[in-house]
């Protein structure tokens, strides 16, 4: 059912701050501007994705402006979106919150079918509520993207709070304050569901984190991890693959700076239109490597865009199969219309126009101010070596939106170095599930901290992978992690229910 | 060493609750006006207090004016006042916070004297805090007090990452990251403590919550607990003195209707001045009888006002020993003197006019926005029985500031019914120390919910005694609840220690 869905907000918004980090760093600067590659991202945004029919309701939460201040401003409210499935429900049984992160929520919604796999068996409501600042939830209407007098208030701790007040208040009204909560969430959202559940032990009695780098800040995980990564991912389906794409590069910038330069790119890459800049078929490589190695599925999938099984091999394939004396870019090209071109239906490719189809712009906003989040890439890595300067980051946020970063702001509110110890002696019922073919999972927690703080992790699993409608062609470890998923579900909810007997 | 300091802003500000919710009770608020009830309070701030030194330097961090919004406005900078001892720290010691509530610093510093006096055996550095809006952490300097749009900014969440982001910086400036902090606090700041610990694990490693009543919200506490607290107190003292208590509000009204009654009043009073209202005598009277249950301390001390050991039973032996024919109302004020003038120093008391010495009315605003713990007056209480209706609560802030009182956020934010299952399952080390001679500890943790999370009771402490400097005087219960929350900060420490060298 719905294999052919695609969540693929998740990590659509955290590579939103792959752009936003490297923009900024010395060597990037000049070879991978914001812009620029924003517009390739948002190619990909504007594929057409169907939207598959989902078992919920919409309603309309009022949702205070600022939970951390009372300024007569403060009090605004506005309204906040989520969706609702009660069919499986009886008075009393759990209630599964899907924390939902940067995109409009029926896009999540739709494409993570574990909740709508699993409601069943638990007789499970499930809840996915609206991040404020994006889909519906917006709470200047059409202005709240005006400024930052605006989007100061799009922020995780906001989004957290309105999480406590809604859940609660839903609660109330079902009277059913005793049903057991817990959270579910992937990539940002994942953060969000762990930090819920640190932040409110009291409104939910467990989190189910997947693919949640939350230790991707301040220098916790090193920064060149994630497209060391990447790079790990090609290196593994075939050593010459990962040596063509990272010779592509050069070969890239040499072809455009001759004269007629950008035009021979042009007709490289099958442009539609002949492009401006050298860095958009740059920034269009760049994203389907990234975007492959994330989403390297051990099934046929439509997460960010049609794709066979693990894509990353069948991208090497295509690599190692050119005769002898094809170019790098020419077979870096290739590989990457796998990519964007799986179905064959693409006459031409545009890499410089897009839309946001699905309201994601909004984490550009919070990489310039809380999800700092520094990558780099390593003269190891299959990318141009290049580091991250805080200054430049910090005027570039400046410069577009008049917002200074707060880099250390998300240590200090959750925690940073050494929070495994922290964890292991003041928390509990988190489960982080990481996939090793994920880059972001190198920023994640890929080791148990207790009993009840478990990381599930596959090597050949991807970007929350669990997430997605289990299929006929599931491989068997991701059952088996789904299982225990489950499993572990079961034991929380037992637990709370022995407690309340008490 | 000055056991004749008083900390008492402690419980002052949470007193001034009970005048913010009393005055909105129906019954009453003709009774118990909020206005009248204040002067009588700033009478008692008025009184003189010698200052004693306090071996601390103080020093000024720059503080961010909001931590959970981006506006350009939120990153204001204000100068955030702290107390800093070193004297007895080495590097990686511990660090003992104390996190500041409703008052200006140098006050808590000066009457909290057990962290002086175990600073040494623990070689830890001391840190007090000023919280936000308080002495001189004014985020708007003179104007901060200005309008709910200044004020909107003081609040218990705001502080708490005041706390967080000073201990960050302040250890990485010494470089001492790995040293253990443990917070201590005392009534409000003593739920602040506790709410650091719950939500700032990563930057506390423990919680010493001296009489702090976090469950004083919504109805987890029965609101009539506070008031039964204070008359069982005297009950306990003495039968007599309960009834004559409860029995001089009638006559005190009575005796005021009369022609000429408010003459006969000041005279009964000793006034300096005739008294513009009844009610005046009424407030001087209840504030003597709540905060003498309050400091109903084992020895002579000086807390709210100089008094001697186990000042209950003397207020209740004056009123024992009256002739028989004495008035209630005679009998009532003779025992109150004791508490406003135990010195003997006082010719007329000033019942209606005082000024805010330690800065201490935000405190009401605080009541007015999150800090909503209703408090009635059931018919066993020795005063008049009263209501609390919410509405008229509301009102009377939305009249007074502007506000609207979100009446459940605390509980949201911090948690509320069955908080205790929560704390056993994810959260440790706090403790919870509380005396049963303080009504507030009717609204605080009084059985041991872990291992990690402890209630020291004492059945003859009253509010915070064991922040109180060590005396002579003190008795074998007092010495032996210091002694075990020492060994308890010892093995929390010893805890960290051997998880740092893992």
């Amino acid at each position: 059912m719905a294999s052919s869905s695609s969540p693929s907000v998740l990590l659509f918004l955290l590579l939103f701050t792959i752009a936003a980090t490297a923009k900024t760093s010395e060597s990037l600067s000049t070879v991978f501007p914001r812009a620029i590659h924003g517009s390739a991202l948002k190619q990909v945004r504007n594929a057409k994705k169907p939207k598959p029919k989902v078992p919920f309701k919409t309603q309309y939460f009022p949702q205070l402006l600022d939970h951390f201040t009372f300024t007569p401003k403060s009090s605004t409210i506005f309204y906040q979106k989520y969706l609702i499935n009660t069919q499986y429900w009886t008075h009393g049984a759990p209630i599964f919150v899907y924390t939902g992160n940067e995109g409009d929520i029926d896009w999540f919604a739709s494409n993570t079918g574990f909740l709508l796999d699993i409601a069943p068996s638990f007789r499970a409501m499930l809840v996915f509520i609206e991040h404020r600042f994006y889909g519906e939830s917006m709470p200047f209407g059409k202005e709240s993207y005006k400024s930052p007098e605006t989007l100061g208030y799009l922020n995780s701790q906001q989004a957290l709070a309105d999480f406590a007040v809604l859940i609660r208040s839903l609660k109330q009204n079902l009277s059913s304050e005793a049903s057991p909560v817990v959270v579910f969430g992937g990539s940002y959202g994942g953060m969000l569901a762990a930090w819920f559940r640190l932040k409110y032990p009291h409104v939910a009695i467990g989190a189910l984190a997947s693919s949640a780098p939350i230790l991707q800040f301040d220098d916790i995980t090193p920064w060149s991890s994630f497209y060391d990564a990447v790079s790990q991912d090609f290196k593994e389906a075939s050593l010459n693959c990962y040596e063509v794409i990272k010779g592509s590069w050069a070969e890239l910038d040499a072809m455009s700076a001759k004269e007629g330069g950008l035009a021979e790119v042009s007709r490289t890459f099958r442009t539609c239109k002949d492009i401006n800049s050298v860095y958009s078929a740059r920034d269009w490589l760049w994203s389907a490597f990234v975007y492959t190695a994330m989403v390297n599925y051990p099934t046929k999938a439509n997460f960010m865009m049609p794709l066979p099984a693990y894509p990353v091999e069948e991208m090497c394939k295509i690599i190692d199969r050119f005769p002898h004396g094809a170019t790098n870019v020419s077979r870096a090209f290739a590989a990457a219309s796998l990519y964007y071109n799986y179905s064959g239906t693409e006459k031409c490719f545009d890499l410089e126009n897009g839309k946001d189809a699905h309201g994601l712009h909004g984490w550009d906003w919070q990489a310039c101010t809380e999800m700092v989040m520094p990558l780099t890439c390593s003269n190891e890595s299959m990318f141009p070596p290049s580091s991250f300067e805080y200054k430049e980051f910090a005027d570039e946020c400046t410069r577009k939106y008049g917002v200074m970063p707060r880099p250390h702001w998300i240590t200090t509110e959750f925690g940073g170095s050494r929070i495994e110890q922290v964890l292991k002696r003041s928390a509990s019922n988190i489960i982080f599930s990481n996939g090793m073919q994920d880059p972001w999972s190198r920023g994640s927690v890929l080791k148990n901290i207790s009993a009840s703080i478990v990381a599930l992790v596959t090597k050949k699993g991807a970007h929350h992978v669990d997430f997605r409608f289990a299929t006929k062609e599931d491989p068997d470890w991701l059952i088996e992690q789904r299982r225990q998923e489950v499993e572990i579900l079961q034991k929380w909810i037992h637990d709370y229910n022995a407690d309340l007997k008490q």
